[in-house]
């Protein structure tokens, strides 16, 4: 970090988006990251070149999750408006600078009950619909994407969320784990929190010269 | 650590206090950390900025825990006072500087019965109720403050315990643990020990040269 | 990074085909690493002067696999082409850049059900042909190399898979993991996902100077 | 350790000896450390001191473990001068310099039998005492010092064993492996392995310029 | 590895045979080290000396396994010379330059069935000896070395594979998979896989100067 150019970071940011992702920029909380980014796009060789403007521009990539939107085999009935907003997501939300990331697997526990991939295609679909019901309580307070990582990196979805205030990431969640999607089933990974801002603002709060 | 600017250090913590920021300063032991901050406030640019500053005075993150004041939904019933006590603490308490923290989550285990999660609020209302009367025989010993953290870092609490002596964080842990809301549902992270002092101590205590 | 020598690495390509190993060259995305080489040849001391040819070059090897190719038990009866289609694979596939390689294991759990190792030659044989009908579904999308690390590296086998599109990588995958071999009996290791290309075009989209 | 200066680390050994600190140094085998110390004194704060002179002296901390010396629950009627030799052991003992230390704690497992925590009182201490017998078979090869760290470090003890013989180690835990207070409630943490000797021997055997 | 002295390390190979170890030089695969020495003698102050002489030759050591060579409680009534090979072995076996190295430990599940410490020793032995039919398939393929690390490192055995073809090694281990005491029992640490030489040729291989 003493050696990264913020200009070239600002640059790499603004290629990036020239190109055609979209980029969310986050100051992140502790000692897992400085600042964080999300990039959206349709091309894996856009995502690469943003990742080595980074370094470029003197950046560590410390941490990472790749993952693809995808309209779930559960939500094949949504209207369309809904599923374009799963595979083209608009980002960053207005309004909500509370972020957080996490990923997650189903679990294949040892008992049959305990394992996801061994329920019926109904019986999973009745899960995730409670699951959703549930979410749909911090609608205005949380914005929610689900990616799919499955083959993709470690764990099998990687969830984004974006809400008002603090608060509300923990309540979303807390509340989710009990829901039984989650509380048989869910395995989750590390937990990123940060908050969004533009990368000039980031930049200006996170970098140091020591 | 070298490479640490002392006056740097005492100045970001008074930078932190003045913008409304509690900062207790704590000499670690081991090889976990040198010295360690616990920083309570109501806004994450705060927290981050105080986390820049640290870093600009030339100290390494090396391990942080995000977490969020709470009055749980067991406590939903006590008295204001003591709502307020968890919400907005009064940091350090006076003559405790025995000082650890640890991360917990409950346990979603492969059967129902050890599976938190899948306990009715009743249920597991009863079993802290249970948990925190062992808690009360500690009082005076030790004081605690349980934050909450699911959504926002890698365990679902974060507990902190200041204590007169040394023995009282053992003998308080250890009695707890065979409390059935530990014995079966408690799944604990690491913990880390030191000693709660003025940041001018801990700095003259704990930096080095090498 | 900053140090490589690109035509150094180029030329430790060069050396390694010219001896007789197949070499993909890969792009890595996120922070695991920045390029990939996947190494196939008959003799263990050419792959080794083809590690120390790229750390001479200038790059650091952070992560590595050991396998070997082989022609599983279960597939004893297949006609000779395929046979050495998996013996002596022709790597990479025309028209497949998306890329991903992960190990695994065959889990052992505590239930004898759960237990691969505890199964009749004959159970395990009818489980891996059904895995396979549902892997021959992507044919065309999908070419998949499995290769055999048993007493040679720290899971059971590596699973290398080339798609024409990254969404087959995590169509293939997610559809398998429903399937009995893998629901009840795999266990999985990180993921490792990139784009194959020559080495020049890889070293001209990954290298950085910071 | 290329930049150590060996008179620092005695001086810094000698200071905590003046201090009331009992110091053990040991010669580690392996890549988790060069050297060790094992100290221990009433206060957390000449701890400290004795972590930073060693740090000043160019040692790196590696690795460490914080625990309390006790008299345990199940040893509240054994002699007075059994339980001085727990509370303030005299260490190293004479003619021992066989060295390995470890951390373990006890298993809450998902089946109540395998949860010591759920256990009684009464049922622990027959546990706990056939545990000892086994123990005190190697009286005069082995001498064992179990020191409590729930609620201090990332497990509930640290166990230090000093043996006559490498092999007398090998031989007391194997032997005791098979006693149920370990075979159902044991789960250990890393081993470390040395050979205790003056500081100035272990330095001049381990100290290196590269 | 860059500042690596060469004859120095050939120099510090030659001492700790003069002092009597036994020490096999093999050139490693992979990320997990460029080369790896197993020394094999009767005192760990000449293990710990050949060890610093590394270290000061310029080799950072970045893993190891301590362990001692032992006739195990199952071997008993073998032959003589079969407890010397075990006891004072001779290595490496000519003809067999493919090398492996693993820990492992014995399970002890939730299950007391699949609790091999809760077995009794007739079921044990029973199990070993059904075991070694498995590895005597392997004769004249393999040469393997168990040694014994329970209370010295993190795992129980080590276990040490010298092969004529890197194949024999997955074979071995693979068919050993099957057999009762390690389908049910056995959990496997981290595998390191390379080719024996001679010092001069692995050092000539693997050291680079990036």
């Amino acid at each position: 970090m003493p050696s990264t150019d913020r200009q070239a970071v600002i640059l790499a940011v603004k290629r990036a988006e020239a190109s055609g992702l979209q980029v969310v920029c986050v100051a992140v909380l502790g000692h897992k990251a400085d600042l964080g980014f999300m990039a959206v796009g349709p091309d894996l060789w856009q995502l690469r070149r943003f990742q080595t403007d980074l370094q470029t521009a003197g950046l560590v990539v410390v941490d990472s999750y790749v993952s693809l939107t995808e309209v779930s085999e559960y939500a094949a009935g949504v209207p369309d408006d809904m599923k374009q907003a799963r595979l083209q997501p608009s980002l960053p939300p207005e309004g909500m600078s509370a972020f957080c990331f996490y990923p997650m697997s189903k679990r294949r526990g040892e008992r049959d009950k305990n394992n996801w991939y061994s329920l019926s295609f109904e019986a999973r679909k009745e899960l995730m619909f409670g699951h959703g019901s549930v979410g749909r309580h911090f609608k205005g307070r949380i914005l929610q994407l689900i990616t799919a990582s499955t083959g993709i990196d470690d764990w099998e979805w990687g969830v984004t969320l974006f809400a008002v205030h603090p608060d509300d990431l923990k309540d979303c969640v807390y509340t989710m784990r009990f829901d039984e999607a989650s509380s048989r089933f869910a395995e989750f990974g590390p937990f990123l929190t940060g908050i969004v801002a533009s990368v000039e603002t980031v930049l200006s709060e996170v970098v140091h010269d020591a």
